[in-house]
C-alpha cells in the first residue's frame, strides 16, 4: 500500500501545474464533457476509442488512441461507455490489471440489473480496482459550469488508495466527493439519480384526493346552496374562501395522520405482546413517510395562515363590514361589546397562532442540517412531545373556531355538516387513543415490550 | 497494514451476496436488534453468550455459541454488554488479540466514569483494536426501521483499518458513519446521547422568568386597573393583547442580551489591558449561549408578528372600530387626516418590518448548513454588523411606537410605566456603550489588545 | 506507512492524559492562541523562536527553544510565521526531514502569490510532509472559545498519514476537520477566509440600483404629483406605501432575471447549433449567480408580503376607510356588492399567495442541507418546473392587480405609467420566449444540441 502510494504520489508532484494523465474510454457526450472539464482543471486526457480518427467533437487538447494504447498511458481509466458494451473489456484484462477503473454509468430504470454496473465491471476485470463515481452529476451541468444543485459526487470502491485518487480528481474539478464505502454501495449510488421524490408520492397523492373531495364539499355548501336557496352569487369564494377552508382541514387531518400510525403500532404491539413481529406492510410504509406527511401538512397550514391574514384586505370583506357599519349607523344603534364573542374570537386566534408556531418549529427541526445536530433523545422530545402539543393546540383551535355554533343543527345544509367538523374526526381519534395509552395499565406493558419483553415468547420468529 | 487489509478484503468479495461474519457478545435488546438488522443486510451473525441455549428471542438465522467459540468465527466482535461486565473479557484476551472490538455501550449519566467505556475496554484487552460506534442509535429505531432522526453513527478508534471496517458495516445498515478520530473522542461520543438541549437551558429558563414577570405586570396595568377604576371587564386581553405585549418585550430584551456580553467583554479587556486573562465564568457561559438567546428572541419576535397581523380580524377590534365610526357618523363629523399620526404609525410599522426581516435573516444564517458555508469574515459581518442594525431598528420601532405618549405622565398607572418602556432599558444600555466603544480613543487600544498587545505584560498568566 | 503509523500511535497511548508534543514555530498572536488552546486540550507545546528568552506573553506551560531544538522535540511542527520569513526553514531542512509541517498562513489579498503558501513551503523543505490547516479559524475565536461560526478546519496535504495526525489534533481542539484532498487545494483554502460574499455582489448592487430608480419614480408619481396638482401632503408614503411598491417590482423583475439567462443560453445554442462553444463571459457570470438573484428576489417578496399584511393596521388606511363609511352613512346609501371587484380582488390575492408560497418553497430547496439531499432530476424539477410556475403566478398576480385599470390612459401621470407596469416587462419577455422555445420545432433540436449533437461540426473548438 505504502509503495503503491508513493509511486502514485511521484506522478503527481506538489506543484499544481502537472497532473497525472487520465484515460477516458468512450467518446460519447458524458465522456467528452468530463474530458473538457478535466483538461480545464489541468489533467492531460487520453481517449480510448474504437475509431482513432480525431473527431471534431473531442476536446482538441486530448489524444485519441486505441483502447489498449490509451489504457497504457494512464493509471486511471474512466469507463464512459454503456454497460451493454462492457464485454470487450475482458480482452484488455491484462493491460487493465492493477489500473483504477472508474464506472460512471447510469441505468434507465431502478434496479435494472441484478448487480450494479460497477460490480459487474469488477467481475469482468477482476485484476482492476473498480471505483464508482460521477454518475450523480449531469453532462450538461459539468459543461455549463453552473452547478447550482448538489456538487456531491458519491464514490465507492473496495480499494482505498484507488478511491482516494478518484476523490482527488473529483475535488480538482470543483466537486465534493462523498465516500460511500465499499463497492456494495454501487447499486444504491446507481439508483440515486433516477429517483423523483419517492417518499413524497403517497403524501402528495393523498392530499390531492382530499383537496378534491373537500373542494366539491365546500362548493356545494358555500356556493351552490346559497345560489339555489338565496339566489346569491358567491362564485368568487372559489378564489380565497374555499381554499381557506380546505387548507386548515388538510393541515389538521394530515398532522393527525402523522401520529395515527404510531398509535396503531402501539395497539398492535400491545395486542401481540411482542415487538419482534413485523408490522403489516402498509403500516411500515406509512411510518416511513410520516416526515413528508407532516411537511405537507405544514405547507397547508402556512397557506391557511396567509389566506387568513389577507382577509381584511379583501374587497368583499371590506364591503361587508362597511355595509354592516352603515346599517348600524342608519338604524342609529350601537352594539355593546359582547364579552363571550371577544373571548371566543381571541382564544381561537391565540390557539391557532401557538399551534402554527410550534408547527413551524417542528418543520425547522426536520431540516437535515438541524436534525443531524440533535441526538435521539432531543429528536424524540421535539417530534413526540412538541408534536402532540401542536396537534392538541390545532384541534382546540378548530373546536373553539366553531364556538357557539359547534354541533348546532342550524349549521347543516342539505344534511351536510360544516367542513371543519369533518376535519376533527381523525385528530380526535388519535388524541383519545393516545390519552388512553398513557394510562399506566397500558403504558407499563408497552414500555416493557419496547425494551424487548415478550408476553408469549413462542411468538418470536 | 497492507497485508492485513488484503486479508480482510479477501473475506468480503465484490459480490454483494456474501458478507463477513459478525460476532455479537450479549443477547440483550440492543444486541438482538443489531443482529436482526445485520441479518437483514446480509451479514451472517454469531452470538456469544454465557448460556448457549438457543433463546426464542434471538434471530433464528443467528448461531449462539460460547463467547470463545463465537469470537473465533469473526474478525469483528460487537460488545453488546454493559461496562460492569467487561471484566470477563480479560480471560478471552488471547482469542481477541488482533480482533476488532466494537464498543456500543452508553452510560446513564454524563461523565459517569473517569475514562470512557471504549478506552476502558481498550485497557482491558490491549491486543484488540477497539472502535466506538452505534451508541447514538436506539434499538427501537433500528428495529422499526423508521429512522426519522439522525442516521449518523459516530465512529472513533485508533486503528484506521478497523474503523474503516466498522464504517462499512454502518453504511451497509443504511446509516451514515461519521469519523470522530482517535479513541480519545469516545468520552464525547458516549456523552452525546444523554444530552437534552444543554445550551438551551439558560435562555429558556430566563425567558420563562421574564414572561411570568411581564405577564403579571401587564395583567395589573391592563386588566386589573381598568376593572378597579372603570369597572370594565377586559379579561379576554389574556388571550392576545397581553401576549402581544410580552412577546415584543422579550424579543427586544433577549436580542439586547445577545450583544451585552460582547460589550462587557470589551470593557473588561480594556480595563485589564490584555486579552490573555480568562473572563469570569458567568460571562464565558453567557457568550456560549448567545446563539440560543438570539433564536429564542427570534421566536418571540415571530409570535409578535403573528399576534399583530391578526389584530384586524379580532372581534374586539372590529367592534371598537365600528363603534367609533358609528359614533362619528351619528355626530355627523369627519375627522381630517392627521399627518403626524400617519407618519408615526407608518414609521413604527416600517421599522418593525425591516427589523424583523433582518432578524429572520440572522436566524437563517445561524442554520448549521448555512453557517458552515460562510467564512469567519462573512459570519462576523452578518452577526455583528447586521445584528447591531437589527437591534437599532427594533429599538427605534419600540420608541416610535410610543410616539407622542412616550414618557408622558398620563401613561403611568399605579406608578407603573408602560411595559414597553421597561423593554427599552437593556437595548439602550447596549447601544450607548457600543456607540462609546466605537470612538477611536477606545476602539484603537481594543483592536490592539485583541491582536495580542498587552498594557502590562506582567499580567499574563 | 504501517511502521510509521505504529510509531506515531505508540506516542499517543489510548489514555487521554498523554498526548504527543506539538512544536510551534513563531510566537505571534496566532501561534500563542493555538498554543494556549493546545495546552488546554492536553498537548505539550514547544515554541521555536529566534530569541529563546521566555516572553511573558507565551503560555507559561510551554517551553521556548531555538528553532532547531524545538523541531527535534516533536514530529508535528506548526509554522506560525509569515510567508516572507519562510526562507530560513531551508537551513533546517535536515531536522525537518520526515516531519509534518502544518502551514497555517493566510494572505492579505486573493491569489497574492502564484503558488499557495503551503506549496511554497513544500518546495522549500522537500523532505517534509506539508499539511495546510487552521487558516480558516481566527485567533480571537480560538482564544475566546466562542466558536459560534463555522468550526470547520479545511485540511489538505499529500501525505495521508500526516493529514490524519493533523485532523486528530483539530478534533481534539473541538473543531471539525474537513479533508480537501491533496496540497493542490491549498490555494483555494488560502483564498477562502478573504472572501466576503463574492457571489452576492452583483445581485445586491443590481437591486440597489433598481431600488434607487423605482424609489424616485414612485416619489414623483405618488408624492410630488399629488402635491403639485392636488396640494396633498402624502410624504408619509415614503415609509410604507412606496416601499410596498418597490418590493414587489424588484421581486418580480429579479425573479425574471433568474430565468432570463437560461432562455438566452438556449437561443445562443440554437443559433450556433452546438453546445461546445463557450457562452460570452457576462452570460456565464450571470448564470453562476442565479441562485443569489433568486434569494434576493425572495427577500423582496417577503418584505412585500409583510408590508401588505400590515395595511389594515395603518393609521392612514383606517382613516380612509372610516371616512368612506361615514360619508356613505351620511349620504344614506349602501353600495351593493360589486361581483367583478370581488372576483378581481380575491383572484390577485390568491395568485399572490400561491406565488409567494411556491417562492418560499424554492428558497427552502436552495438551502445547502436540502439541496444536498436531492438529486439532479429532483433539483431540476423544483428549480425549473416549480420556478416557472412561480414566475407565471407572480406575473399573473401583478396583471390582475392592475385589474380594470390595466393599460387605461387615466393611470398615467406626467406620461409615467404605473410603476407595476414597468415590472411586467422582463417577466413577460421571459415567459413569451420560453413559451416559443417549448414548441417542438425548437425544443427538439435544442434537446439534441444539449445531448452533444452539432449542426456544423467544424465549429467545435
Amino acid at each position: 500500500m505504502n509503495k503503491n502510494s508513493s509511486n502514485i504520489m511521484a506522478l503527481s508532484p506538489t506543484t499544481s501545474n502537472k497532473r497525472e494523465t487520465v484515460c477516458i474510454f468512450g467518446t460519447g457526450d458524458f465522456g467528452r464533457a468530463l474530458g473538457h472539464k478535466m483538461i480545464q482543471s489541468g489533467y492531460p486526457v487520453v481517449y480510448g476509442s474504437r475509431s482513432t480518427q480525431a473527431s471534431s467533437l473531442i476536446p482538441k487538447d486530448a489524444e485519441v488512441l486505441s483502447h489498449a494504447e490509451a489504457a497504457q498511458k494512464a493509471s486511471i481509466i474512466i469507463i464512459a461507455i454503456q454497460r451493454q458494451h462492457y464485454n470487450f473489456l475482458t480482452s484488455l484484462a491484462e493491460i487493465l490489471h492493477g489500473k483504477v477503473l472508474v464506472d460512471i454509468s447510469n441505468n434507465v430504470k431502478l434496479n435494472q440489473y441484478p448487480e450494479s454496473n460497477a460490480e459487474y465491471l469488477a467481475q469482468l476485470v477482476p485484476g482492476a480496482k473498480v471505483v464508482k463515481a460521477f454518475n450523480t452529476v449531469s453532462a450538461w451541468a459539468l459543461q455549463s459550469g453552473t452547478l447550482d444543485a448538489s456538487r456531491q459526487v458519491f464514490v465507492c470502491g473496495d480499494d482505498m488508495e484507488a478511491k482516494q485518487m478518484v476523490m482527488d480528481i473529483v475535488r480538482a474539478l470543483g466537486l465534493t466527493p462523498l465516500d460511500h464505502g465499499s463497492l456494495l454501495a454501487a447499486q444504491e449510488i446507481e439508483n440515486y439519480p433516477l429517483q423523483l421524490f419517492p417518499m413524497w408520492k403517497f403524501p402528495i397523492l393523498l392530499s390531492f384526493g382530499l383537496v378534491a373531495f373537500f373542494f366539491f364539499y365546500c362548493l356545494i355548501r358555500d356556493v351552490i346552496y346559497p345560489y339555489v336557496y338565496e339566489n346569491k352569487d358567491f362564485s368568487f369564494f372559489i378564489a380565497i374562501s374555499i381554499p381557506n377552508r380546505i387548507c386548515p382541514i388538510l393541515a389538521l387531518t394530515l398532522l393527525a395522520l402523522v401520529y395515527l400510525p404510531g398509535v396503531l403500532a402501539a395497539i398492535i404491539q400491545l395486542y401481540r405482546g411482542t415487538k419482534y413481529r413485523r408490522f403489516p406492510d402498509w403500516l411500515d410504509k406509512w411510518m416511513l413517510c410520516r416526515k413528508q406527511l407532516g411537511l405537507v401538512a405544514l405547507a397547508f397550514a402556512s397557506l391557511h395562515v396567509l389566506y387568513t391574514l389577507i382577509i381584511p384586505i379583501r374587497s368583499f370583506v371590506r364591503w361587508r363590514i362597511s355595509s354592516q357599519i352603515v346599517s348600524q349607523a342608519l338604524s342609529n344603534k350601537t352594539e355593546p361589546l359582547n364579552n363571550t364573542d371577544a373571548w371566543l374570537s381571541d382564544s381561537y386566534l391565540a390557539l391557532g397562532i401557538l399551534g402554527f408556531f410550534l408547527f413551524v418549529l417542528l418543520g425547522i427541526t426536520s431540516l437535515p442540517s438541524v436534525s443531524n445536530n440533535v441526538n435521539w433523545r432531543e429528536f424524540r422530545f421535539v417530534q413526540s412531545k412538541l408534536g402532540y402539543l401542536t396537534l392538541i393546540l390545532c384541534t382546540a383551535h378548530t373546536m373553539v373556531y366553531g364556538g357557539k355554533w359547534f354541533l348546532s343543527p342550524s349549521s347543516y345544509r342539505w344534511y351536510l355538516p360544516s367542513a371543519y367538523m369533518l376535519s376533527l374526526i381523525v385528530p380526535c381519534i388519535v388524541l383519545v387513543v393516545k390519552f388512553v395509552l398513557i394510562f399506566p395499565c397500558l403504558d407499563k406493558p408497552l414500555t416493557q415490550i419496547r425494551q424487548g419483553w415478550e408476553r408469549n415468547p413462542q411468538y418470536s420468529e
